[in-house]
């Protein structure tokens, strides 16, 4: 049993769409149990900087990874939802003046632009720690020992051992710390920036489909190696973007990697060679899949997606 | 049995000393399972904005909650741990530029002047995300329910509908989202301000204690009595410090609140009135208490210490 590319689409539109539902009902005005209230204009700008009809990637690997364990859909999508409040919030902190200092994303105004840098930057701690209040709900799984071992591994993903830490490394590499000279990161150095900075997150999508599933240590195994080639995958596929797209496409500014003198995989090993490891780290993660069979066919999908996302 | 202060203030001690390792603990070189590496310099600067010998009022309030219902003291310091570094990244984000523009904090340069602006936003960010890897885990109750209880009150008390909220509302009040001039809160605007921006969390840290000794929902609602009185307690104070302390003292600017034409409890009363509004929060919040008898001394003292700590 294949999965068409029609089939595709259509689970990737619903997640989508159904992540942008409970995102919104996330994120009323009134204010929940144990809650004082919600600042109209805090609570404003942490819905423009998080429904904003993004791809919602992450809660998709989230749904087709759940999905190999029989993980209601529900479930995996209010997980989902956790996950992306915490992609959101990276994308509103790492856009302010002091960090990548980006005027546009996604075709809007950024939102330290739309409101001003005080509310983004409340607005991203906002989002970051609503992120734990929803993964702590019981909508995520009846069982606590279930969602608190999912708190836990978000956590670890996002924080100074996986996506922060990867972002301050980002940094360093552009010389923001130093005397304002880009590093010339090798390959390795580069692949582990961006395993914390991008990969970390992807990969926690794909462990959370396992975490929620009850899976057995091969089978979340499995799954993490498939996010490790998804993860990369997902880096060299951004790069090329950077390098080819132009910025109508983007929604954003194109060519800024070079411009600012950055290194990326794509820039040490050239246009060519990194469509050749795009291909091969797509075979990697279906491999990496086998042990699940035919059922593994919407995350085989997903990593051609994710890979191919550019054109 | 009453509590001496010689016993109050060495409780007070050994619970900053045994919190100060606890966080230095939680914040070495070394990543722990889940985590790809910490940076060296975003952890130096999470070091540098958390282990500074702050009083940790907010681990004591948990503690002493905590030994209300026989909670093992390492299990407090642990929850105690996580709450305070949610306090730590709350200060480092406030200092920013953008937001209260502060150069110096305890006597020492503030976090994005002691390394860049940068550094300070996922400094923030890494101590707020650590917190709830830190309450998440089995040391700080061996049931899962309890830990998830634990996370999903942390979140709430924390994000847009207290902590981060009041903070929006407090920048507000200085007129920085509109024609910047300061608005003439009145009594109930400010007290709804404040219960938001400092209140929360310390009624979250009585509630801690709560949650850890599995208390009735009376003994609950009596903590949240005592936690409310105590929050309202310690803005008076603070706003006092700022009116009749010297920057030597406080290790930060003082006056900023009337030269930032803010509106305040003690402005609005007068130092008098507010002293004794002071006193009345005292007795309001030991009255809370007294379904435990003798055995709440210490947190009678304790809110005697918060409103008594400017002298």
């Amino acid at each position: 049993m294949s999965v068409s590319p029609e089939a595709f689409l259509s689970l990737l539109k619903s997640v989508a769409s159904d992540t942008e539902t409970m995102l919104g009902e996330l994120l009323t005005q009134a204010p929940i149990a144990g809650e004082r209230g919600r600042p109209a204009r805090l609570l404003e700008a942490m819905r423009y900087s998080s429904l904003n009809g993004g791809k919602r990637i992450r809660p998709l690997l989230v749904v087709a990874s759940g999905n190999l364990f029989g993980v209601p859909r529900q479930r995996s999508l209010m997980a989902g939802a956790a996950l992306e409040l915490i992609h959101c919030y990276s994308l509103v902190h790492d856009d302010l003046p002091a960090m990548d200092n980006d005027d546009m994303r996604r075709g809007r105004p950024t939102t330290h632009k739309a409101f001003d840098e005080a509310t983004a930057i409340l607005a991203g701690d906002g989002l970051l720690t609503l992120a734990f209040d929803v993964a702590a709900r019981p909508a995520v799984h009846p069982e606590a020992e279930v969602r608190v071992n999912l708190v836990g591994a978000l956590a670890r993903a996002a924080g100074v051992g996986g996506m922060v830490g990867g972002q301050l490394l980002d940094l360093a590499a552009e010389g923001r710390f130093a005397d304002g000279k880009p590093r010339a990161l090798d390959e390795m150095a580069i692949g582990a920036l961006q395993a914390m900075k991008t990969g970390a997150l992807l990969q926690f999508a794909c462990a959370a489909g396992a975490i929620l599933g009850k899976a057995s240590v091969a089978e979340r195994d499995a799954l993490d190696r498939y996010g490790a080639s998804v993860g990369k995958a997902f880096q060299i596929s951004d790069d090329l973007l950077d390098v080819e797209g132009d910025s109508a496409t983007l929604g954003k500014a194109a060519g800024k990697d070079a411009a600012a003198g950055k290194a990326t995989l794509v820039g040490i090993l050239g246009v060519e060679t990194a469509k050749a490891r795009l291909k091969t780290l797509v075979s990697e993660a279906g491999a990496a899949l086998a042990p699940f069979g035919e059922r593994a066919q919407t995350l085989v999908e997903t990593a051609k997606f994710i890979a191919e996302r550019g054109k």
